[in-house]
């Protein structure tokens, strides 16, 4: 039974992460799904995890998507349009720009080719990490570009719609300079942030709090990829660099004589800007001011989380977000609860009253 | 009863978070506690929050905690002191290199007053955000200067065990030196970072991931604080900040030609030194590669969270963290759950064969 929008082979170039997991969602849905990689070890795993069958010569796919690493991805795309004359290829390269002006140079057939990108999955693991639902709820950016006829559009959309990700249209550059300021730079400045700490004492960094570790999070990523990423986009990244740095030489005059007419009142107002910018992410998360922080007390054993949160629903009260924390060498976590401030002092006494030990509460 | 290692009367002055939660742990131990501040209302309120009594002229205050702003620190330890010449005083800012300084230009009792600084709460909300609970497992550094004696050092520390918290020893120097790098210095980045959001349009914040998020949260603290922090560490802030730059330099040199020779080697450089730095960080966050990340997927439903923690306990694995994330319009989180490797194949089997769908699963 065929339960998919796409119609016609799926042929999948590059059996990582993404395309193994393309490939596993697509085969689940009823699509015949070829799948192909450079390696014959990554293939066989794909094809062992089911993410699809070996080529044949009397593939006739419909659909191609290159699902290789950004430098590779232009010549991968130009090799496929060749081989493929009646095929539509799509990429799920994190840069758009790049490869799109590199098939042009190579005089490629582009009015078969829309980028495309999911904001999905880190990028780690391989097909053996591969799941097929890796993209649902996700964002998928797709490109389209010069006079893409609609039914081509809607082809890709299709795809998008089939893997249960959310397809967002925009052009290559509106793609490449958006990513650049909500994914490329926050990469670049985690990693310069966390590079600061190749310098520190043992005594210092036994001081790192929540603060610390979710601005250095994302640090432990890939180099391999983000070089190839960093560098694909660097049109869009480097501008975006350079203003912060002006901002951070401005702060820095500031803070080198903190004492002069004017200089507390310059760094107050970038202290407000980063208020307003953070305030402007959408989405559940802490710094969500319609939202009630709660903090509770969690004994570090297992089953201590699920009972408070079993409470919280016996409650009758829905939790909006959940962030836990801890400290190193103590034997309590602490749970952040985010609820609507209606139910705020509701919960509290209900917690305390079952004898939940609450660390504190804010709006 | 007296449950409590520090003896006689503690007054406390400053009826904020930091301040109202040291009283109320205290009380609880049967600490006859003093509360003071400057705004009658705030006094009023912690009184009837329970974090303390009123002073009276018969007070004989063996201890004083002093728990205002950064900036007024400094005049008002030196005020305690010659109030209360029998007392031990100790504060919480932030910074401990300017208080001292300012009380020895001052020419104050500095053998009578040992710097000290809590590691947590988020420095929000006042007295009504208050809770006994605020200081437990977290670091509570203690700046010893001089010669004072270690009967004095070990009143503090009394102080810091019986607000469940634990003690770090370590100098005023150190103390500012350590903060500035994993807390005050993360601040600024943070803040610069969230600063370029208001530059970009709503198409690109709408693909906002986990990562930005990160790293921008605590870009929401509270400016006027921040100022007198960032002002009075300026010190040990500004040579971490000018290191950061020129690294951001090195890097914007090299992303501006990226195909120059080089180039790309000195961008992996940097990325490489990032994974390093974030290595160094102890505890048991994402980035800790002793554990497998399993992401399974959560119905936006009151309740959902709690059944899949207590299916993971009936399984009997033992979760080490757990990470929500939300996209913006699904109807789905995901939960990330950091497990022993060893645990991992047998808890994505069951949880497959409960019904669950995994989106994910890496070392």
């Amino acid at each position: 039974m065929n339960e998919s929008r796409v119609v016609g082979q799926v042929r999948i170039v590059g059996a990582g992460l993404l395309g193994a997991s393309i490939g596993l969602r697509l085969r689940a849905a009823g699509v015949d799904v070829i799948v192909d990689d450079s390696s014959p070890s990554n293939l066989n795993l794909a094809i062992d995890y089911g993410a699809g069958r070996a080529a044949r010569d009397t593939d006739d796919p419909a659909l191609i998507v290159v699902a290789v690493p950004p430098d590779v991805t232009a010549a991968v795309v130009a090799t496929e349009l060749t081989a493929y004359p009646d095929a539509l290829v799509t990429d799920v390269a994190s840069v758009k720009v790049a490869p799109l002006a590199e098939l042009r140079a190579a005089g490629a057939d582009t009015l078969r080719y829309i980028g495309s990108h999911p904001l999905a999955g880190r990028e780690r693991g391989g097909a053996i990490s591969a799941r097929a639902d890796l993209f649902i709820g996700r964002p998928w950016v797709v490109t389209p570009h010069d006079d893409i006829p609609t039914a081509q559009i809607s082809i890709i959309e299709d795809l998008v719609l089939d893997l249960g990700a959310v397809p967002v249209i925009m052009s290559a550059e509106q793609h490449d300079s958006s990513v650049a300021l909500v994914s490329h730079v926050p990469q670049v400045v985690s990693t310069l942030l966390a590079k600061q700490l190749l310098r520190s004492t043992e005594a210092a960094i036994s001081l790192a709090g929540q603060g610390l570790r979710d601005t250095t999070r994302i640090a432990s990523s890939d180099p391999e990829l983000w070089v190839q990423i960093l560098g694909a986009n660097s049109a869009d990244v480097v501008p975006i660099l350079r203003d912060f740095r002006d901002d951070l030489d401005g702060l820095l005059t500031a803070l080198a004589a903190p004492a002069v007419p004017g200089a507390r009142r310059a760094v107050a107002e970038v202290l407000a800007d980063g208020n307003a910018g953070v305030a402007r992410i959408p989405g559940k998360h802490g710094q969500d001011r319609r939202f009630s922080q709660i903090v509770v007390m969690v004994d570090d054993r297992a089953g201590e989380l699920a009972r408070l949160l079993t409470e919280i629903g016996g409650i009758g009260v829905n939790m909006e977000d959940l962030r836990l924390e801890h400290s190193p060498g103590a034997q309590v976590g602490l749970a952040e609860i985010s609820v609507l401030p209606e139910v705020e002092d509701r919960l509290i006494a209900d917690l305390e009253a079952g004898g939940w030990k609450i660390a504190g509460a804010w709006r």
